[in-house]
């Protein structure tokens, strides 16, 4: 279960102040919170990538080096996508006999070399790019909806979104689709992954009409709340066939809220600082819950340092598999955590692009460079961090800390409000760690080739497969490959 | 149970990350937690006026003049406090045989006139005044501690508290203090009312040499630990004499955090906006929980906008008292809501000294004036807002808004973040309807007489009741009243 953009501080059991979401805090109560649970990429498709690699952005190639520092994504001009010589999570499971399947969004390239059921996944309904919209066809084409390997419709035309009200059955269609896959599979007694990737809450957001104006956080919160429902629904249905002590369910989120959007199109990172897009906790710092009725002690809570990449060597441990041994790989196996209750030491990297932004080390975190976006992006009214603004810290410029990191301690101050005094003791001892920790990285990392550098009018979703049995094919324009540009 | 100063975001259930509350998350599982619960100022000793008075300290006195828009309190040279024709919460309850005890920070003025024991209650262990200190005795004296009628020392020298290391262990006398009166109360099977009124997270914090250096959130966590735990104690302690049943357990807070302490001296207000001293969410906002095993339901959730003046009428309602007639009460009686689950619709009014600053009703609040603090204390660093800054709205002159107040919808914006556009439908809506609520509560507000105006060293602490039998009486100075400064 992964969800678009949803902040740390959007569930009750996190802390959100209007409490609606009844099945995700039950699902805390009956298995375990994470509360130092992070993503790979406070961007999108970098962050889906690290979760199904297991592997840093900067590795797996879901990065940009056209310019320093900047987060980058598959829009549908890009030209790159997740490469053959990633071994994506599905292709491994597969090995072990698993049937595969996605449902939402997939973000990892739109051409046909990187179609989900060319790496692993034996099933697909949804879409390969964000729901944004409606467009014109001519500019720019709507985004398909796949069923498969062919298309079978395009959001807006066949898959309506009202861009006024934001009603739309979208989620409705997908919990369908999950409930149906799960008895499929039970039935045939089939071992099942599936990664629901649902994107309601992710601008423009949207929730079916019986959702609309259920909460008291409006738009937004109408799509927490049907996505509650959904989940609540899925666990249901898993006690209900008898198979959901053999089942592992996690929920969480690819990046924090996005606050540019909010209040009406983004949602909450608690006490966190900015929200996606940046490197903050309130970029990457995700809620997550680990659901496994008999095996996860109920109402666990985990201080564990983890991260999107831990569940592909956790899933993997499920199904009795290692983890490929020819690359590095940056997740861990969840498992001791989960089960036993370990604690496993280890650094969470926070990268925006192909820089290394910051890093955590226990409850520090250094700052080895900051950013939130530029004065020429702010100026328009791009804000990542609203009504928030710590002056040396939430900078409009990147400011480079390399020499002598922003140092801060997340119990103390999870609000990355107070620095901590360069000539203080614990700043020079913990710095110290930290240092031979970012050394190691650094010496160790070998970046992938990035993949988010060319765009490309011609390979915009113009006609996908399946598009002349619908008659939905468009005409693809002439090849002009530029350099993407990549504001933030 | 009140505590001083504990912020929204400072409990494990309440969304704080490092969630190390397990007794009062506890508290909440078996009882009821309000989300939506305010003091009735930003400030400590209105907030407590208010909570015994079950008025608006603007009635109650609990509020300067001196300038507009002020919070006051009582300090030391403060000549005034509670007024005798102040009916208080004991002196009612005694009508119902109830025995009283305040243990902890009175703050309702320490002259002899407004000693507690004249007040309601029957005993009494704590101090008068905050625990400020170390003084040298000449200038200031150091605050008494006392018992009963009597000082029995003084902070610093008696009651020790550690200025470099926060250690003290004052909660651990307090608690044991709390325990032996539930023992004797119910020995006598006598109905009690205990007002637990401590100060731990108040600065300067402290804590017991046992949980010093155990949260990770510093000095500030090991005292809301410490105070965790004795909760946890106290609850047990009401089980095993079997009166848990009997007993109506109420925790809260008396002001939100105070961030210019933060991190190290003070809390959290989770996803709100600045903190103690200002009327933003942040700063009146309250933890709240109700306990009371056999009649409130397990794991309630109320979003009634209730107040700490609410469980002055609540507390009479269970001794089976009306509250008085002959004045304008502002509390309500809770009970429909903690044991039948209704919704009662009434205002939340915020004040600063004697200026209504905001209103909510539902979920809109109104601001008719905004403030954080002077340019010139900002600039001196005092900062009730640190890393937040929303233009227009935390601002540092006192502006007006009266004929077009700033509106948010704490629904999808519970952080004041943004504010409604005044040309909306909605903006118009909401503000007919809260335009005549207003109307209708300033028709009908008698300000008390204000009693924080005057100031004079020689009311100080210097000879408190029983300081002959110490050996602690110190010379008092010559009167001098003045008009006492309130910067805030």
């Amino acid at each position: 279960v992964f969800f678009s953009q949803m902040g740390w501080g959007d569930l009750g059991a996190f802390g959100e102040p209007s409490k609606e979401t009844p099945n995700l805090d039950q699902m805390a109560a009956e298995g375990m919170l994470f509360l130092d649970f992070y993503t790979a990429s406070p961007l999108c498709s970098p962050s889906r990538a690290a979760l199904l690699t297991g592997r840093l952005p900067v590795r797996n190639g879901f990065y940009t080096t056209n310019a320093h520092a900047r987060n980058a994504y598959t829009p549908q001009d890009i030209v790159g996508g997740i490469q053959d010589s990633e071994l994506l999570l599905p292709e491994l499971l597969k090995k072990a006999g698993y049937i595969n399947k996605i449902i939402g969004k997939w973000h990892l390239g739109h051409r046909p070399q990187f179609h989900p059921l060319r790496h692993g996944f034996d099933e697909w309904f949804g879409s390969p790019n964000c729901h944004f919209g409606p467009y014109d066809n001519r500019e720019h084409p709507n985004i398909p909806v796949y069923r498969d390997w062919e298309m079978i419709g395009r959001y807006y035309e066949d898959f309506k979104i009202d861009p006024k009200t934001g009603e739309a059955n979208l989620t409705q269609l997908y919990l369908q689709e999950a409930l149906d896959f799960i008895s499929k599979q039970q039935a045939s007694q089939q071992p099942f992954f599936l990664y629901w990737a649902i994107d309601a809450t992710h601008a423009p957001v949207y929730a079916s009409k019986q959702f609309l104006g259920t909460s008291q956080r409006g738009l937004y919160g109408d799509a927490v709340r049907e996505i509650d429902d959904s989940i609540g629904r899925i666990l249901r249905h898993l006690q209900q066939l008898g198979i959901s002590e053999n089942t592992f369910v996690f929920f969480t989120s690819d990046n924090g809220a996005a606050l540019i959007s909010a209040p009406k199109q983004g949602g909450s990172n608690g006490p966190f600082l900015c929200g996606k897009q940046t490197t903050f906790e309130g970029g990457m710092r995700e809620p997550a819950i680990a659901w496994w009725p008999g095996h996860i002690p109920a109402g666990g809570v985990s201080h564990q340092l983890g991260n999107v990449m831990d569940l592909f060597s956790t899933s993997l441990s499920l199904a009795g598999l290692q983890p490929p041994s020819d690359r590095q790989i940056d997740g861990i196996d969840l498992l001791p955590v989960i089960l036993q209750g370990k604690l496993i030491d280890r650094p969470i990297f926070y990268y925006r692009g192909n820089e290394m932004m910051a890093v955590r080390v226990g409850l520090y975190k250094a700052h080895y460079w900051t950013w939130s976006n530029s004065w020429e992006e702010h100026g328009k009214g791009t804000d990542f961090c609203p009504g928030q603004s710590v002056p040396g810290v939430t900078t409009h410029t990147q400011e480079e800390h390399t020499h002598l990191p922003l140092l801060f301690h997340l119990g103390r101050d999870p609000g990355e409000k107070f620095p901590l005094s360069f000539d203080s003791e614990e700043y020079q001892q913990a710095m110290e760690r930290i240092s031979g920790i970012v050394q190691q990285h650094k010496d160790n990392l070998v970046p992938g080739e990035p993949q988010l550098n060319v765009c490309d009018k011609a390979v915009m979703n113009w006609s996908p497969p399946g598009c002349e049995k619908l008659g939905k094919c468009l005409k693809v324009p002439e090849s002009d490959p530029q350099k993407c540009s990549w504001p933030h």
